[in-house]
């Protein structure tokens, strides 16, 4: 990892991404690293795209806003048009296979995997699309290691959902491994 | 409201403080605010005490990061201790009745109020102290109104725990409004 990476992850309410944002905030506490997790909300907030940040630093973390990101995750279409200029030359796209991602964008790292069909068709369960991404990140990045992500994702589930959420993070590495 | 408040909810882990912020943004933004809802997580976060913080603002939110805070809730004694510091002369307090408020600290606005002991003796539910903390916040500062509130705090809360922590939110306003 290096000393600070930037995480901005989007999509539309209801997917549980600031859940997710706040698991991965823990996971890298976890690893003596310090992190930062946020959300703002402005007047765009109330329609269409919402996201969560996550800042992970090796050092005491002096800045605590995310501008342009090193990693975005888009889950919905929407959502990708809204945050893709925010992501940094040569960040990491992580987009949904639902999102019609531009050609130009390409100069980007671009990985797009089936997280949502994933989460609704294999595993039966819509609502850990936020665990399977964190899972496809873990794996991608390597910001936080598996057995912290782990960690941080079965203290924050609901009691009875950790084989469910531990299955999602599998779906998650498996996604990302087999394509890069 | 001021143009700009800065709120810090401090406690333990579990208490629902991060939950209990993203509430709170949640309720300014559908009101016209912009917010921000974050936690740090350093070196000191792995023991003891956790905080998370929302600044509510009329303006856009250039500085993201609260510093000192306006108002600060502690659930706990070990919170309490480490956080008054950072609490701006003059702003508020409002800390469990199960802690020992220094004399020292009196120059601040103090609200003492038995948030805990009502949530688990009076409701028997532990786990709502999160939301009477948030009717007490409302009932002290009006930063949002109890309409966007109440709507917020049903958006996020599992579902069938809604009458429930309405009760809790009301049980909020009665310890704020009979005490000051």
């Amino acid at each position: 990892m290096d000393n600070r990476i930037e995480i901005r992850l989007s999509g539309s309410g209801g997917q549980g991404l600031i859940l997710g944002g706040i698991i991965l905030a823990e996971a890298a506490i976890n690893e003596g690293n310090n992190a930062i997790q946020s959300q703002s909300y402005g007047p765009e907030a109330r329609g269409g795209a919402s996201k969560a940040e996550v800042i992970i630093s090796r050092e005491e973390i002096d800045f605590p806003k995310v501008d342009k990101a090193d990693l975005l995750l888009a889950m919905t279409e929407v959502a990708y048009k809204k945050y893709i200029k925010s992501l940094k030359e040569g960040g990491i796209l992580i987009a949904d296979s639902s999102i019609n991602v531009d050609a130009e964008d390409k100069a980007y790292k671009v990985l797009q995997v089936p997280i949502i069909a994933t989460a609704a068709e294999k595993l039966g369960k819509a609502m850990v699309a936020n665990i399977i991404a964190l899972g496809v990140i873990q794996q991608v990045t390597e910001v936080v290691n598996k057995e912290s992500l782990e960690a941080a994702v079965l203290n924050r589930v609901p009691r009875g959902t950790e084989e469910l959420n531990k299955t999602a993070l599998s779906e998650g590495y498996m996604l990302a491994s087999s394509t890069f």
